[in-house]
């Protein structure tokens, strides 16, 4: 194949304080995570997932959304994201006051994990399309995206085929047509690690042949994190999700270790000419202070080098 | 660019009982370094650098080299190296009477870690060339490699332009020539890890287009490590020196952690179609002995996950 020119610049979506600080076994203060967030914003990051709306008896580690939400550093230019997984989550998302949040609809090509992350099933999610759809007009969100977490492979059902992808994409693709929406994004989400250059290439590949704008949300686990996010840039990609010092993780995952880290692909960019509109070195300061606030040494690489 | 073949098949020399274990604070006692060369030896690894033979006041971590030389398991079809840095430590080498030593010449574009390393700058090396080439001819070594330190940049001069590593190639090719060699590979040590996808296509393209075949040394410091190979695999090359676990770095650089690690880049290879001869999740293994020798978790990621 030949390659494509890089992009000339990139979008970066951080979610540490969202999957970082969800995923670990501690609750971190909500100061420390204001602190983060704030340090974050100063460094120039545009967008942040901040948390995530989920049940506070499931996801201690998140149950100071709503305070978190209601602290948040108002700053012209930075959107603040977070993630719900159902109507309620979505209402106490949009009842905080804060979020200029985008409607999300999430998803996997994976039953086996809908069953442990949703509790319901892939036709489960796509009988509701109609339900959000209807909650979505009525909250005026016009551009619609699609998270498909696992999209390279799950702990339960090994690798996932580009096909399986595309299937569950036309599925949402019809269902949204059908009540006259389109969208305007798909993540794919390496949730365990398991992507690698080929299956990156091909997935991204196939799904783009729908017509469907693709963005990637890559994890480190398998050491081809950073690889991945090269290939990617090489086919065009444009916004990728990251995390402050690689924190994150998948819960069900034993061992699955961290997100690609936000300040390495700033660095990783920086080599290749791409603009980030950040500064590997000033985002490598904030991973520092995310390492201090957890209080050990995180999977980033290229902080531990200043 | 167009895109190459990837290469059907690669060679791993496995450096980490010589890198690895000089790196660190602690001196591994030999039974411990027996042990990791044999189960790395079972898995299937064909070249490995055991040792290094150095002062031992000034390297206690590698003080056992002539034990451990003694004491190696014979196994047909398995090339053990050892590093030096003068004629004293080429002759401890050739003593040690288990090594089918190639013949190395080391060097680097940068004086000041010359200086640092090896007591000596870029003009004294190369006056010693008919010296060792004497050396070599009186021990009937034929094949002649040169390691070049920091090819692509240096903690004491930051970034290396590949015009200096041309530069340096040639001055060993001329002062070679002049008494009749030539070199039948240079590998370019990223001893620092500054190297990054672009440096990696122009420094490999400007080495070998002097005509000598070009292997690579590649730490992962920055994070670039595993993406560093995967662009070097994308330019044909197929000699790769990594470290099981991740284990080395360089002792003058602070922070500056991890060799690629073995098993990620078979792994990386596997999901390529790449043959290594190593499975990864073998590999993976022994990664996993090293940790328990070395007494803490090790910068490899694949190993992690088994």
């Amino acid at each position: 194949m030949t390659k494509n020119e890089f992009p000339r610049k990139i979008t970066i979506r951080e979610v540490g304080p969202r999957e970082g600080f969800q995923s670990l076994s501690q609750v971190v203060p909500t100061d420390d995570k204001l602190e983060l967030i704030r340090a974050l914003v100063s460094a120039g990051v545009k967008e942040i997932e901040v948390t995530s709306f989920v049940r506070p008896d499931k996801v201690p580690q998140l149950s100071d959304a709503e305070e978190l939400a209601r602290r948040l550093p108002a700053h012209a230019g930075v959107k603040y994201t977070a993630l719900y997984l159902n109507q309620r989550g979505f209402e106490r998302a949009e009842a905080s006051g804060v979020f200029q949040n985008d409607a999300w609809l999430y998803t996997s090509p994976s039953e086996t994990f809908l069953r442990h992350n949703n509790n319901a099933g892939i036709e489960d999610l796509l009988s509701q399309v109609p339900v959000w759809a209807s909650i979505f007009s009525a909250r005026q969100k016009s551009a619609l995206r699609l998270m498909i977490s696992n999209s390279f492979g799950c702990a339960y059902e090994g690798e996932i085929a580009p096909k399986v992808v595309v299937y569950i994409v036309e599925r949402y693709l019809s269902a949204l047509a059908s009540v006259g929406l389109s969208l305007h994004e798909v993540c794919l989400a390496d949730t365990v690690g398991m992507a690698h250059p080929k299956s990156i290439e091909h997935c991204v590949s196939a799904v783009r042949s729908l017509g469907v704008p693709v963005s990637l949300h890559l994890h480190d686990t398998r050491g081809l994190g950073i690889t991945n996010s090269y290939v990617a840039l090489e086919l065009g990609i444009t916004t990728f999700e990251t995390s402050i010092g690689g924190i994150g993780g998948c819960p069900f995952t034993p061992g699955a270790a961290g997100n690609v880290a936000t300040e390495d692909m700033v660095y990783l960019c920086d080599t290749l000419g791409i603009e980030t509109g950040l500064a590997w070195r000033e985002m490598a300061q904030v991973a520092r202070l995310a390492e201090k606030i957890i209080g050990r040494p995180l999977p980033g690489r290229v902080y531990k080098t200043i």
